[in-house]
């Protein structure tokens, strides 16, 4: 798809907004699909990276789309830095026809499989566009169809209407935050965009996930007052950056208590996505009312 | 403009990309315009309002453009969360010839006039829109001419084609980092950004700002590599969080030793930026180098 076939309505999901209309051909069907948002640098990798380790110990076939220019997101599942999807488009003057799976799918912990979709080129491009090629490829090749989870990992600061892709092609979206305020106000925004999109799609919010935090009571007064829904608790465990610099999944650690307690919670996470949760229809609140409801640290 | 007058060229600026291009009645003439990018919660908009309030100490006239969803850009010079353009457009059924200035721009510190962008409709829109509007909306009601000092406070986390929109405005782009490794990979594809726009634009780079940060170890490390250049250090100051707190910028805090050193380095830095610095040409780094030149903590 070139930037010429992107149509541009007006209206449809709100004025000015430049849209990338999702062509029928490219629906995922299928497998269950995940668009993981949160604040860059919140963790949405290391949430990511360890819910499809654990859906793979379910016995579940998982794919994980990183959609973040720093392209980190299968990082600890792969042991590397993986190429994009952009960059091998741009190594074949962008003639999809001629990669192979082995040039953007890679296998990590388990049996995952990997993809990068990279950011825009700085400065020029559109997080939606990047996103469309990378699914549109993997359709061709046929590398959705035997797969159970799909999860995406989407850099969750603006949530424009290019970064809002993924949710095009979800059933379900998790927030990743911590208990500060930048964290849960961009929360705020991606319940706004998720709301946005489900007038169209089909993609409905499942909760959040409290990474990297101690405490959760500025999360769950946030859940209280917009009827959003806490699915777990991640604390700011040691064990989880000892394994990013190890380059490996928590599930690749020595156990130590931290280590099977995250295991666990990671574990019943993926059940209760997989087995699917009682649905819930909260409301983003006006950003006035968040900087009131917060204070500001 | 409405989004069916964006022109999509290919290849102008990169392949793929959704160019917001610059009609040229919008250019804004007369004024210094400096784009302030960096990572969302890095301290970009206490570095904006605190030099904005410098060059108004300086005597200059001063224009502060947030672009950030979470509009709190000029927080500090007004006191209080004004409305953005986007809201106030909303109102009048985007209907700009029936707004006054009064509806869009605030008076903050010291003659600081403000102006919120706000960021794109939470799942649908295109930061590139927003800024565009917001420069339209300027030059109809004359408000840049009259001006010394615009500044743009920018997100940086991505910057794809649409937040690299105040890079088609600004003569100079300045980078607000911290001294770890994510603020300073996003520095990164910030510079890269700018290179790209520079290629058709005549915005070029300042340099970077290393903030909230007792050592600059990392950045220094960085700027050796990329041939780039720290402008000023700003420590991990509490005056600096209690005067967001207390909502006022350091020039209307009690004056202590922190307070009257951080002002001077906010003086010395717009006094820089005004009287011009050295061209420099740095290059980004493939991202791959980035990771192993600071590693990963």
């Amino acid at each position: 798809m070139s930037p010429k076939d992107l149509t541009i309505p007006t209206g449809a999901d709100g004025e000015g907004s430049v849209q990338v209309h999702l062509d029928e051909a490219d629906k995922i069907t299928g497998a269950k699909v995940f668009a993981v948002y949160g604040k860059g640098g919140i963790g949405k990798s290391t949430t990511s990276s360890n819910l499809s380790a654990a859906f793979s110990i379910l016995g579940k076939r998982v794919l994980q789309i990183g959609c973040d220019p720093k392209h980190d997101s299968t990082f600890t599942l792969t042991g590397s830095l993986v190429p994009t999807v952009i960059d091998v488009l741009k190594d074949v003057d962008f003639h999809p026809e001629e990669l192979r799976p082995e040039d953007f799918v890679f296998e990590g912990f388990n049996g995952v499989m990997c993809v990068e979709a990279g950011g825009p080129p700085a400065g020029t491009g559109c997080g939606g566009y990047v996103v469309g090629q990378t699914v549109k490829l993997l359709k061709q090749h046929h590398l959705l169809d035997d797969t159970d989870v799909v999860i995406f990992d989407v850099l969750g600061d603006v949530v424009c209407g290019g970064f809002a892709a993924p949710l095009q092609h979800a059933d379900q979206a998790v927030v990743v935050t911590a208990n500060d305020f930048d964290s849960i106000y961009a929360m705020n925004r991606i319940i706004a965009a998720v709301q946005a999109k489900s007038k169209n799609y089909k993609v409905r919010l499942a909760g959040c996930v409290a990474n990297r935090s101690r405490a959760t009571d500025e999360v769950d007064r946030f859940c209280k007052e917009t009827n959003f829904r806490r699915l777990a608790h991640m604390p700011d465990l040691d064990a989880i950056r000892r394994s990013r610099l190890k380059k490996k999944t928590l599930f690749e650690m020595d156990e130590d208590q931290d280590v099977l307690a995250a295991r666990a919670e990671y574990i019943r996470l993926a059940e209760s996505l997989w087995r699917g949760l009682d649905p819930i229809d909260p409301h983003s609140l006006p950003d006035r009312d968040i900087f009131e409801l917060l204070g500001f640290d």
